[in-house]
């Protein structure tokens, strides 16, 4: 599949996002260009009521899509949203590695976060056992068939994706 | 070129937006799926500082997609600006027709806007003759070449739409 992508899998409120943040640093020091990828559950909110670009949308566009000398951005509205395997050849072709945020039931190589304090019984090691995990990134010592991450040293995580993906 | 695409010219102050967002709303209550492209010269601000998706773009994501059920939401960096001609296949692959606001150098069919009190010359038919002007949209009878549209009434513009190249 192109562009490789890996998903970051946990319960919520593990810290998906801070530790996204971090590695998609970690990536981009590295040279690499980077696309992420967020499900919402719920509506999000995007862009400014008032400004010109919100208006087109709230008149009806079903695609808005502004550009500037630096950065685009598109707002498209669908009745079924597209799998990520959709999503990915036709957003992220000029990417190198995409990191996405849940995708759980998804074909992808996963990651899952682990939080001794939260997290419980793996969802990727429960009842079901995912064959795509491929790592699992803890703040405590665990006996796995995966490879054990340091969850608080995002370097470390992107070591792996480097490792294993992108090399 | 797929998918069809007219653009809006005028000298800025115009009211481009304004009547965009009544052209939208007309041809959506025709069953047509619309897409919109408007160009900034400027910085744009788009998103909200401190939801998770602007944290990832912050972070230094060349693209940033969120999706949910109801719609989706793409932030891409570039360095240098996709084209117009670039743009419609890749965004606009399922939409009816696409209104884009300014792009006065594509070869893309113009409506140009005219207020009397604002407009002066028109922009493509002054020192050079834009052989892709096909209606002008004004507050005010004038002679022109090719067809006079009323710049008040966003349906007699949707019908021109309509009749030129969704037919």
């Amino acid at each position: 599949m192109k562009p490789k992508a890996i998903s970051f899998v946990a319960k919520s409120g593990t810290g998906k996002t801070t530790l996204l943040e971090k590695v998609i640093a970690a990536l981009k020091a590295r040279g690499y260009r980077v696309g992420v990828v967020k499900h919402d559950a719920h509506r999000f909110d995007i862009d400014h009521p008032g400004k010109d670009s919100h208006r087109l949308t709230a008149a009806g566009a079903d695609t808005m899509l502004i550009c500037s000398s630096e950065k685009l951005a598109v707002v498209k509205q669908h009745t079924v949203a597209p799998t990520i395997e959709e999503l990915l050849p036709a957003y992220f072709f000029d990417v190198d590695i995409v990191l996405t945020e849940g995708f759980k039931q998804s074909s992808l190589p996963k990651i899952e976060l682990y939080r001794r304090e939260r997290s419980g019984t793996l969802l990727c090691r429960g009842q079901e056992h995912d064959p795509t995990l491929v790592a699992v990134a803890s703040d405590t010592a665990l006996e796995l068939d995966v490879p054990v991450l340091d969850l608080n040293n995002a370097g470390e995580v992107a070591d792996f994706i480097e490792a294993n993906l992108l090399k």
